[in-house]
């Protein structure tokens, strides 16, 4: 039995990869775009959420199967998940903030989770009250018992690493133990539908490390692609069980699930040394990233089945880009760094994070968009609770995304540095500290509004800067770099400038749907431009062709740099039918056009938006 | 009571439109374009779906319903509709070919569907031997009762119309007494979710003369958009239940339910002469084929509910266009045309039933498709059995396209012409004969391949001829005419010539999916790009600007005319990140692009597939 990694203090902390995180409290971020973010979930978000979890049911599923109360559970089956995921977001939360009205909820909260547990190890308190002990694994394609257990041990390292309580550890330890006494060769062959189990068991293995939990990962990431769901009659593409992991080229089926498949068959790559399954996983994660990823770093480009579509398949209007997929992706893209020490898996960081990811929750820190399209009619009709032209909303039927934005602002502070034995990588630019052994790296810069960043070290340190690649023309102590890959640098004072010229990108021509338009980008940012800050009905607005974009300070949208460039309105609706000779034509009047970070919208009145515009 | 109409022999056999549909017999398809598939439609399709019925269980349910063996209902719960189907088109069939072998076939199952009725009157063989008479009606947003019953009710029309016989139309009669019993003001105040009975109703009052059935599908029309659904707890625009229907400006929601709905809300405001609604009716017409329908004349933008998307939303790769929403597309059409005699009505049933309708059909005939996209990428994986990427099909679980195609096939005769008082109009050109009074006039025309129409009376004659408003150049026995309307001649020999130079056609700028493309259409065809036919590849295939475009005979897909053009091969996939300056740019070799009736494709090997052609 190996023994605990020593630093595992962070989200996936392996100490076989090619870059080593750092542990918690050696990243902190301190100010900056992303501080003020993070204290709002902590003082907004995290607390509405229990809120709301209580409102939905979710919680008195737990008590009811600890034997508190009578009565039938409420809600979704993968209740449990969102609770979980609520405890790993506090746990965090506590991390970065001590708090002991925090601490005491996630004491009082972890009790209930204990008492509900079945003597035996069992919990699922939808399943137990629901269908008992005979409904144990019985549609586990659909029934998510897996998919609650992995957010479950998710949550229980984060707790003991973060408070020191072994409560959740001993549950999720318990749990464990069950599953794996229960699923293998030679017991019941069967994997849940919903993927996450995988990524759990590999951290369970790294906290404890107990080598039967990298096991038993390793079997439900191998069991995939070999008919056990096909046998149950369902579509095995949806739920990634078309072709095993190892010999898969692509993503494909519900992108959520997808990505947490893909990243703990990463994290079983990385414990494991299995080069084999780390190449197949780098294959997929390129031709998801160069031909079903949105400009946005959004994944999942179907409403039906919340789906990657076919290659190029990226309709903006209906994307689907569900928020969890950008945590996926996240959470996919840090492996595939930490395995791979490669900058581009950084760079993918960076766009899903300050814009697929960030477009999930409002300004205000507590409203959510489950769905985050890249454009917006002005006549759009919200059909459904997850529409987006509702606005964000304050919780969901199905909830996963609002706790699963909780613990990923909570613990952002980990994805922003790695560690070699010669040097520290920063690979994220945000306000705060990074500690290196003895020496304690301060950074300040006020990116991504501003490209500088000063770092100042408490001793000579190598450090090696993350140069995306996009920015061209960037510089270290005035030194020219390369994009795309780390510059490194050593001294105590290292400032790196990134270029922030707005850039105006078009798409691949294999991607239909945007042909013909543009987008704008201004550093890690994609912009959007919205009904509410442009008088042209922005359903037909053009840019003008090689029209300069500029970019300026504003208050708008708690102080964003606007973009403006000109632009023609449109000649709106032309009555009758739309195929005509020539109907392409349009010739409204000149308009200034003014586009403001994607992230950033629908904090104001719902209305027409766009990412990709037009170019006559 | 007032008398049934006297020539009842034809769908929607109204007396109070502007114009009359003609009668049984009274115009028959003889030749041409729709002969042969309308004899493999009887020879094959309607043989091989009484099969399939009996293999997927719908047979079974209705035998088990009339205590003829044991056992549980199997399939949807609207199984019964697509045995009713079924029954209709067999019925249309005897009506257009008396075949004593399918004459009792038709009695065999009438007599079963009969024995399965209870006492009551009521019939819905799922819900009896599933849930009981307690379970009648309990779930009407879901369990599609009205739904069958509209079916059926439909065939018996059919039934007795073209054969004679009563059996079904008694079966009909008490289960419509049944719901005028159950339902109303002061009954059971509910809608089903599926619409279709409204249209059935009235076709019954039509035949039997009963106001009571009219007033029945009044109330069902005017009984939606009052929260009925919304109270059940479900989305209210997904069942067109937002708004009342005279107050509705646009179709919205599942665009088979939607059109279905407004086809028979076009029956009650014939019958009852509701200028108000009818008014209604041609503002959500306009708007549905001004802003969501494809140049196909395909319905329904969304896979995600089957549903009409925003304004303009109108994706080629992802249009759902089911063929039942063209089926129903045609019916409402073909409502609205007798009620206004406008001939938009004409050309819009012409765009739906040569091109959205009839690419749910293999050139072999039983083979389907159940959603017809624009655009199919080479890499297409099919991810359920209702993706194109499969290729026609046999059968479906939910099989409602079939019976669909089945019926209107069968039916189609009575969709070619009218009657006033002192003329013949010819909506749709078909080589044939046309009964108006003690005059015949026979139709001579190689139509849609050659544009000349001979029509011979036995007598002079008034005859009024859609010219489509494609059809620029038009001439009447040599005198020119308008396209977009009627043009009126008199006399025995009359001579139609619609020009069919091919025509390429851009888009209403709005419609963001297709920008920088073109489509390309002949006479009333609208044509596609097929792998097969290309040696470049056809993703990525692009049109030269003003390449003028040649039609040719071929020996292609059962003879089609073929369309030729200049244009450009792409350079492909382009690794690595997709969305770069001067991303569009497309540098490929010059080659021929050869396109094939939209209608034909994928009756050779599925492959890459698109409609709009982007132009360089």
């Amino acid at each position: 039995m190996s023994a605990p990694p020593e630093t595992s203090l962070s989200p996936a902390a392996t100490t076989k990869g090619r870059r080593r995180p750092l542990g918690l409290g050696q990243a902190t971020i301190t100010g900056g775009f992303w501080a003020p973010r993070q204290a709002r979930n902590g003082a907004d978000a995290i607390p509405s959420g229990q809120d709301q979890l209580e409102k939905a049911g979710n919680l008195q599923n737990l008590r009811l199967a600890a034997g508190i109360g009578e009565g039938e559970a409420i809600g979704p089956v993968f209740a449990d998940s969102d609770v979980y995921k609520w405890l790993e977001a506090a746990a965090w939360e506590y991390g970065r903030n001590p708090d002991e009205e925090l601490l005491q909820r996630i004491r009082d909260l972890t009790a209930v989770v204990a008492a509900a547990q079945r003597e035996d190890g069992y919990l699922d308190s939808v399943v137990q009250l629901r269908y008992g002990d005979e409904g144990r694994y019985q549609q586990l394609v659909w029934s998510h018992e897996h998919y609650c257990a992995g957010h479950l041990i998710q949550a229980a390292v984060a707790q003991v690493r973060c408070t020191g309580d072994r409560a959740l550890l001993d549950v999720a330890i318990k749990l464990a133990d069950h599953l794996g006494a229960t699923f293998g060769d030679d017991k019941t062959v069967d994997v849940d539908g919903h993927p996450v189990i995988e990524m759990a068991l590999v951290e369970l293995y790294r906290e404890t490390g107990t080598p039967a939990y990298l096991d038993l990962a390793q079997w439900f990431v191998d069991a995939r692609g070999h008919g056990i769901i096909e046998r149950h009659g369902h579509s095995p593409a949806y739920f990634s069980d078309r072709v095993p992991v190892r010999r898969a080229t692509t993503v494909e089926g519900h992108s959520v699930r997808a990505v947490y498949l893909a990243a703990g068959a990463t994290d079983v790559a990385l414990e494991t040394g299995d080069t084999e399954l780390l190449e197949a996983l780098k294959v997929q994660f390129d031709h998801m990233w160069s031909t079903k990823t949105y400009v946005t770093g959004g994944l999942g480009a179907r409403w039906d089945g919340e789906a990657f579509g076919d290659e190029y398949e990226l309709p903006p209007d209906r994307a689907y880009a569900e928020t969890c997929a950008a945590i996926g992706g996240i959470q996919w893209a840090w492996r595939m760094l930490l395995a791979t020490g490669e900058a581009s898996y950084g760079d993918a960081i960076e766009r899903m994070l300050y814009n697929g990811f960030l477009a999930g929750v409002s300004l205000g820190g507590s409203e959510y968009f489950y769905v985050n399209p890249l454009q917006l009619r002005g006549d759009a009709y919200a059909d459904n609770g997850r529409s987006p032209a509702h606005g964000r909303r304050g919780w969901f039927d199905c909830a996963c995304c609002p706790p699963n934005i909780m613990r990923t602002l909570a613990s952002l502070d980990g994805y922003l540095a790695t560690s070699t034995d010669d040097a520290v990588q920063i690979h994220q630019y945000a306000a705060g500290t990074i500690k290196s052994g003895d020496v304690e790296l301060t950074v300040e810069t006020n990116y991504p509004w501003d490209g500088t960043v000063r770092i100042t070290a408490t001793a000579p340190t190598a450090v090696e800067l993350r140069i995306p690649a996009w920015a061209e023309g960037a510089t270290v102590n005035g030194r020219s770099v390369d994009a795309g890959g780390y510059a490194r640098a050593e001294g105590t004072e290292i400032e790196l400038v990134l270029p922030l010229t707005p850039r105006v990108v078009g798409a691949d021509p294999r991607i239909d749907a945007v042909r013909g338009c543009v987008a704008i980008e201004r550093g890690p940012l994609v912009y959007a431009v919205e009904q509410a800050d442009n008088a042209a009905n922005v359903d037909d607005l053009h840019l003008l062709p090689e029209a300069p974009v500029v970019s300026g300070t504003s208050d708008l949208l708690d102080g964003v740099t606007v973009l403006r460039a000109q632009g023609r309105a449109g000649t709106g609706h032309q009555p009758g039918w739309s195929f005509r000779t020539g109907a392409a034509d349009s010739t409204g009047a000149d308009v200034e056009v003014v586009a403001v970070p994607y992230y950033a919208w629908a904090n104001r009145e719902i209305g027409a938006m766009r990412v990709w515009l037009p170019r006559t």
